[in-house]
C-alpha cells in the first residue's frame, strides 16, 4: 500500500531521489564504485559538491550577488553556535526573535557568547503565533529569526528591514516559497525537510559580512575557512550532499521555487479549508501565521481520537501525531509530499465526520 | 571489471553494506518507507542508533566498563575542538604527540583553548616515523595521540601508561587490530575508513572523565549533553549511522577485531614483503612504524612511473597515488579490502619488474 508520509523531518523526498541514490550506492556514475567508497577529492565528487553549491544559489536567486553556499555537517543546531562565533563582536550584542522551540534553542547558544536581546517572544502563548511589532536595537551585531516553526505550525510572512545582518534559520521551509532571499545575510537549513536526508546543513552567506568581529574562531566553526576550502575543509558528508543535489535537481526540473510554491499553496489551502470547515477539528496556530509546511490541528472532542487514529492509519498515512508541546496532529506538507496525499487526509477527516454524525443519530 | 579500491578514505566497504543500504533506501525494514524519509525518533531508527552504539562498545571490548559510544556529525575535525573544550581546565594544559598532519591539525585547535605542549614531533623528518621516548608533563589535563597516520603510513604500536586521560584519534585504524581499548578515555574516529561512509564520527568516552573542567560548554560541543540525549541531541546523520551499523554487523559476523586483525596482518605482510623484495620499490616509512592500514612506497627510479601507472590502472586498481606530502604511492588496505586485491597489486609490481628487466636486456 502506498504510504502518505507526513513526518516532520526527516521527511518524504521525491521518489526519483530514492531511486537514483540507491543506484549510486551500487554503481556511481557508471564508475564501478559506490558513492559510499569514492574519495571526496575525486573528480566525480568534487563535481557533485560544486553543482550542489551552485544550484542552491541559483534556486534562491542569489547567483552573482556576493553569496557563498556551504554544505556543512553537524546539523542546524551547530549553526546556533557558529552564527554568534562568527558575527558577535567583543562586548557586542545580538538580537533574536523568539518564535518557537528552535528559536529558543538558538538564543540559548548565543548567550554563551555575549549579550543576547530577545526582541519579542510568543512563548507565553505556547508559540501559537509569530510575534510582531517588535523593535530591534540599532546597535545589535545581527538579527536572528526562524522563518518557519516546525513544532507549532507558524510561519513568518514578513521580515523586518534592518541596517544590520539578518540571519534566518530556514530549516523547515527553505525552497518552499518565493522570498527575496537577498534580504538575508546568512540563511541556514538542515537538509532533512525540503532539501535532502539528514546529515548535512546548507549555509548561504553573504561573504562581505564575515571577518568583522575581530575574533579568532576555531577552524571548524569558521565560515571563512569553509568558504576558502570550497566546502571541503574536512571530509564532507558525501552521501547526504549527493542526495541533496538530486533533490535540488528535481526542484529545478519542476520549475524551481515559483512552481513548488503554487503546489504548496494548493496543498495548504486544501487542508486548512477542511480544518476550518469540519466541525470536529480546529487549527492550533493563529490563522494569519499558519505555516504552509506544518499544519497543526486538534480534535474538538478528544473522545474521537481512537477512531480518527484508526482511520488515518488504515489509509496508509504515517507521521501525523503532533509534537508533545502542542498535542493533536501535525501534517507536514514538505515539497515532495504530493497533493494526492493531502486529499487522502482530507477524505479521512470527512469520513470521520460522517462516522461521528452516524453514531449520534 | 572488478575494481580494487585503495582509496585512503572514504574507502571500500563490504559489498553487503552497499547492497543492504541501497535496499533500505528503497524500502527500510519492509516499512514501505525509505531510510531517508523516516523520523529519527521512529522506533525503527532508535533501534538502529541503540544497536550501533552497543555494538561499537562490544567490538572494542568496552561493554560494562563505564564507556558510552556516540555517533556524532561534523567529522573527526570537530573533535579536535570538542576534546579541549570538554577536558582542558582554566589555565590548564594539554599534551599532544605530533606524529602527522592530522595530529598537527588537532594541536592547532587545542591552542585556541590553552597551553598545548607538543611532547614530541617527527615533523622535521616529514613524519616518516612515530616519535618515541618522549615525556608527558605530569600536570597535563590529558594526553592526545593519533594511532595511525593515514598520509605518511605510520602506526603507533605502543601507547604510554599515564596518570591522566588518554585521548586517541583512531580515525584510520579503529576496529582493525586488537588493542586494550580500556587504556583510552576518549577514542574518536571519522566513520569513513573502517566503519562506514563519510558523515558520522564515533566517539567513545569513559564517562567519569567528563564534567571536571569547570567550564560551560556550548550544547553541541558538550559530550555530556550528547550522552544524556543518547546520541540524539539533535537530528543525527541517519543514513551514515545506519550504514555504519551494517559495517559493524559485518565485522561482528566475521569474528570481530581478532578475526579482521589476522586478515589485515596477512594483507600487510603480502604487500610489504613485495615492497622490500622488489628492487624497483622502497617503503616510505620507518620499518618498525609501518602501518597495516596505509602502506606508503616509492619507485626507486621515477622514470618507471608512467609504465607502473598504466599497469595498475589496467588491472582495475584505483586510489593508489600517494598524498602530495609524501609522493609515490599509498595502498590503503582497510578492513573491507579483500586480500585478492592486494595480490593483484603485488602481481602488478612483479609484472613491472619483469617488463623493466626485459627493457634493459
Amino acid at each position: 500500500m502506498k504510504k502518505h508520509n507526513y513526518s516532520a523531518g526527516p521527511c518524504i523526498l521525491p521518489q526519483e531521489v530514492f531511486e537514483k541514490s540507491a543506484e549510486a550506492i551500487l554503481n556511481f556514475n557508471n564508475s564501478g564504485l559506490s558513492i559510499l567508497e569514492i574519495s571526496h577529492r575525486s573528480k566525480d565528487f568534487v563535481a557533485v559538491m560544486d553543482e550542489a553549491r551552485a544550484l542552491a544559489l541559483d534556486l534562491l536567486g542569489l547567483t552573482g550577488k556576493g553569496y557563498q553556499a556551504l554544505f556543512l555537517a553537524g546539523g542546524a543546531s551547530l549553526e546556533f553556535l557558529m552564527v554568534p562565533y562568527n558575527l558577535m563582536k567583543e562586548n557586542g550584542k545580538a538580537a533574536y526573535l523568539d518564535s518557537g522551540t528552535w528559536a529558543s534553542a538558538a538564543i540559548k547558544e548565543a548567550k554563551f557568547f555575549g549579550e543576547t536581546v530577545v526582541v519579542a517572544s510568543s512563548k507565553e502563548q505556547n508559540y501559537n503565533h509569530v510575534p510582531k511589532g517588535y523593535e530591534v536595537p540599532a546597535d545589535a551585531n545581527y538579527f536572528h529569526c526562524t522563518s518557519n516553526n516546525t513544532i507549532f505550525g507558524t510561519q513568518m510572512k514578513e521580515f523586518p528591514n534592518l541596517d544590520m545582518p539578518i540571519v534566518c534559520d530556514m530549516s523547515s521551509d527553505i525552497f518552499s516559497r518565493v522570498l527575496d532571499f537577498s534580504k538575508f545575510d546568512i540563511i541556514y537549513a538542515g537538509a532533512q525537510k525540503n532539501m535532502g536526508p539528514a546529515g548535512t546543513t546548507l549555509v548561504v552567506i553573504k561573504e562581505e559580512i564575515l571577518g568583522k568581529n575581530g575574533k579568532t574562531i576555531p577552524s571548524m566553526l569558521d565560515y571563512a575557512k569553509h568558504i576558502k576550502a570550497e566546502s571541503m575543509y574536512n571530509t564532507p558528508p558525501v552521501f547526504p550532499v549527493y542526495a541533496s543535489l538530486l533533490t535540488l535537481q528535481w526542484l529545478k526540473k519542476l520549475g524551481g521555487i515559483p512552481a513548488i510554491e503554487k503546489i504548496n499553496n494548493a496543498k495548504a489551502t486544501l487542508l486548512y479549508t477542511e480544518i476550518d470547515r469540519n466541525p470536529l477539528f480546529k487549527g492550533a496556530a493563529a490563522v494569519e501565521d499558519r505555516s504552509n509546511m506544518n499544519a497543526t490541528f486538534l480534535l474538538n472532542d478528544e473522545a474521537h481520537t481512537p477512531i480518527f487514529d484508526a482511520l488515518w492509519k488504515e489509509a496508509g498515512i504515517s507521521g501525523l501525531p503532533g509534537h508533545r508541546s502542542v498535542g493533536g496532529y501535525r501534517a507536514s506538507m514538505y515539497n515532495a509530499l504530493p497533493i494526492e496525499s493531502v486529499q487522502v487526509l482530507v477524505d479521512v477527516m470527512k469520513d470521520l465526520e460522517k462516522k461521528v454524525s452516524k453514531t449520534r443519530l
